[in-house]
């Protein structure tokens, strides 16, 4: 049975090739003839703040994002609830199509501290001959009829998460009508609003909008490329949930002279508390954390020692001299849970280090979720672990009785967060895709099971029952979520063409499989 | 011996008493018809900005007080050595006096985050009815002729540490011109620039000016008077040094999605290292470090013995449900050394907090010494903790080739710092001190070996030759070093009534001590 699937598998990949690569090629020649326009919407589309929080500016971003959809002659609209961000619903039919899938990218972006930005910070886009990391010098956008380098980069936040791939999937749309080519499938866009900051509302626009969400499969377009810069399709995504946890000390900033030794600093209640919850190799010291873990099936864990050898070399770029896990391989580590200590904020340091014991400390995190873990048993088993470490929980700011109640008093407050995503590998669809994907590229697509990122998958596969897979478009070295991210200029131009093929090749593929 | 030291004590109390009550009731009846013109010329200094590291504005400070000093008619100039901030030096000579003090006090105050404080920031006094704990108002400040009441407080940076002090003792200066009174010692002021950031120059200026700076013992005007609300005359100081760490991560951020658990987070590294060197009681983990600590001496004991039970009360007005060292009394807590976590920064939290591992991670430290601990030997035995717990130490930003060998790697920056200092409590001065502050107050003044706070005292004994003593002014809720550092109106006005009383009256009382 394997050597019948796996010769089906090349025949469609053959078939889709020549399909993809006519598309590819056309792409390729509508590109290089408009990299200026392209990278003049793309810089309009950067210059809008984005931060999920801030909805009059999401509210900017989603209705530019209409405008671009509607030139193309897409259907648009805005889907709503609530107050939150909405999200940009588009369609486009394609005649005789059979098939409908839907892409997926999310149009905010994180947090951001405009002082650690280069530059005039994360809304004024920079274009870069190469990585900052590299010594990288600004340069001017091109002019009309310019050519910019492949090397060269686009700072700005969302430039690679995700504005970058919203604007190489309308480029495709454009360099298709261009070349006189149409979609194989129904094509449908959701640009979400708020997945940097926890998707707390996306259930609800699922559930209110399913009809119009119809469709075979979700493509989430999201994430980096692989570190060897091979197009990758991701079977899953980790789950997350973050914590913002607070310690209460004196009502009062005391002087540390005066006081110190003898009112707790709760900044060292704190530091005592982060250290117990996680040991110098990555091991999660709260009891029972590890018993929902589902360990790698065998396919999976074929899929992930089938992928290139790429630690050494990360390692080298990052200045590390040593990794967590006794020096596991990242594609080992990233199929496990992992907390992270995103940030703590006590007092001041440096020239802002005054000699004061503080009133509060703050310590943040987020967790990575792996099949079977949900975010409400973490939640459980971390609360019983502050509690076995004496503190007392409170989920809002603590009463004077409380406060001189309980020598140790922590809030904590944690965000929604989402289970871990995994779709099949080896069905029609997932075959067919890794098909059309490969026919818009040089090399063949390397095959992963998760993603050490997260995004909301499992709430598509659980609200309206069909699969979702990730395509990354991204270089690994985007400075994802932090200052300075940025786009490889190449890697919009990659993935111009591989929606082109994947638009155009995709629905003619996408057979059952035959097994005899 | 004892009892005729008594009799001696209670004569030269008597009569510095009765010096010292003219001075005080002169200076309350000069007070209280200028109060507005005495808070006026303090919010116009409190409104300059005085960060030492700030030096055009710590200028702008030092050239005010220069004028200040002249219009009192003292002798004043600035001590200056390379690009330090200045001090400011006054004379004012007695005619027939043959004991000299100086008054020391600080015009720089410590760094400021203007985000935290109420109103319109460190550097634009605001005049409240009462402390912001107490849900204290604005209130205008008073016109000519207008009266304030006591419990009012003004805010601002260095409003009680030290700016107040300097007020306080040049109205002393006014009143007893207009009472016609003269001081009975000559005077020397002495107002330092950079105490806050450390001290750095002040050796070098006392060196230079040795002639200039010559006197009988030092009086040092900074720090809160007794939680109990009664004026302290205070025998020693604690030391301190301060230490900026900073453990190094991957030489970008990093997706905590994509890489965490398997790239070291330095923020992780630092909690665990802060952890190992302090535990929630306040005993300092790092070994050795108690070896130098002196113990209490019999007087120092039961001087402690002898200070009124305040622990309870603060225990509560600041929301603490217990205290380190199993509810030792505050006053024998400073008689100790102290390691106080100042500030922590890694990545941000809340809505700062994205899912990024960062690049560096910093923590702040200040540490209390005793006699006979160094700055040195306290430095030495830190790091010797920090190696035993796998960290290699650099002092600067670390190399490439240094990141890539060493898997714990953080730089360590230490403030020079200073020892502890200690007068004694029974000596000639330390009567004579006693009874004319005395004479200024409703009550004896307490007794006090020392203060958990620190000053550079050790350095006047030890390149001077001579005792200092500590006269501290402030409310002890002040919110000194802190956000929103106020100073309570009724300790302002006792200062002025305290330093007339000892300006006059101990000049007169300060004869060597007659053993039989």
């Amino acid at each position: 049975m394997r050597s019948i699937l796996l010769g089906f598998l090349l025949l469609t990949a053959e078939a889709a090739a020549a399909q993809g690569s006519d598309a590819r090629r056309a792409a390729r020649t509508y590109r290089e003839t408009r990299e200026a326009a392209i990278l003049r919407e793309f810089t309009e589309l950067l210059s809008l703040p984005n931060v999920a929080s801030d909805l009059p500016n999401i509210r900017r971003n989603a209705a530019m994002l209409m405008e671009m959809l509607k030139r193309r002659g897409v259907d648009a609209r805005l889907l709503e609830v609530d107050n939150a961000p909405p999200a940009v619903f588009g369609e486009l039919k394609a005649p005789g199509a059979t098939r409908t899938v839907i892409l997926y990218a999310h149009y905010d972006g994180q947090p951001v501290d405009p002082r650690q930005w280069t530059g005039n910070g994360p809304f004024s886009p920079v274009l870069r001959d190469k990585a900052l990391f590299l010594g990288g010098k600004d340069i001017p956008f091109p002019a009309d009829g310019q050519r910019v380098d492949g090397e060269a980069r686009i700072y700005a936040r969302s430039a690679s998460d995700d504005k970058g791939s919203i604007i190489a999937m309308l480029t495709a749309l454009d360099a298709m009508r261009s070349g006189g080519q149409r979609p194989s499938v129904n094509l449908k866009f959701f640009f979400e609003g708020e997945e940097e900051a926890g998707s707390d509302h996306l259930r609800a626009i699922l559930e209110k909008h399913r009809d119009l969400l119809k469709a075979d499969a979700w493509l989430f377009c999201d994430g980096p490329v692989h570190q060897s810069g091979a197009q990758q399709v991701v079977f899953g995504l980790r789950g997350v949930t973050g914590l913002e946890m607070t310690v209460f000390g004196p009502t009062r900033p005391l002087h540390s002279g005066h006081y110190g030794n003898w009112a707790p600093n709760p900044g060292m209640l704190l530091t005592t508390l982060v250290a117990s919850m996680r040991d110098d190799d990555g091991q999660i010291k709260v009891a029972n954390f590890y018993d929902d873990f589902r360990p790698l099936t065998a396919a999976e864990r074929r899929a992930v020692g089938g992928l290139p050898a790429i630690d050494s070399a990360i390692r080298i770029s990052l200045g590390l001299a040593r990794t967590e896990g006794d020096n596991a391989l990242l594609a080992e580590r990233i199929m496990r849970p992992a907390m992270n200590l995103r940030g703590i904020r006590v007092g001041g340091v440096q020239e802002q280090g005054a000699n004061v014991i503080s009133t509060e400390a703050h310590a943040s995190f987020d967790f990575r979720l792996v099949p079977n873990q949900t975010p409400q048993r973490v939640r459980a088993l971390v609360e019983a672990h502050v509690r076995s470490q004496g503190f007392h929980i409170v989920t809002d700011t603590p009463t004077v009785a409380e406060r001189q109640q309980h020598p140790k008093l922590i809030r904590m407050k944690w965000e929604t967060g989402y289970p871990a995503q995994r779709a099949f590998m080896d069905d029609a669809f997932a075959r067919a895709l890794v098909a059309s994907v490969g026919a818009g590229a040089d090399r063949p697509p390397l095959l992963v099971p998760t993603l050490g990122g997260s995004g909301p998958g499992y709430l598509f596969t659980e609200v309206l029952g069909v699969p979702v897979v990730t395509l990354p478009i991204a270089n690994y070295d985007n400075n994802q979520h932090a200052a300075n991210e940025n786009l490889r200029v190449q890697n919009l131009w990659n993935a111009i063409e591989m929606y082109a093929a994947l638009m155009t090749g995709l629905g003619r593929e996408w057979k059952p499989v035959v097994v005899p």
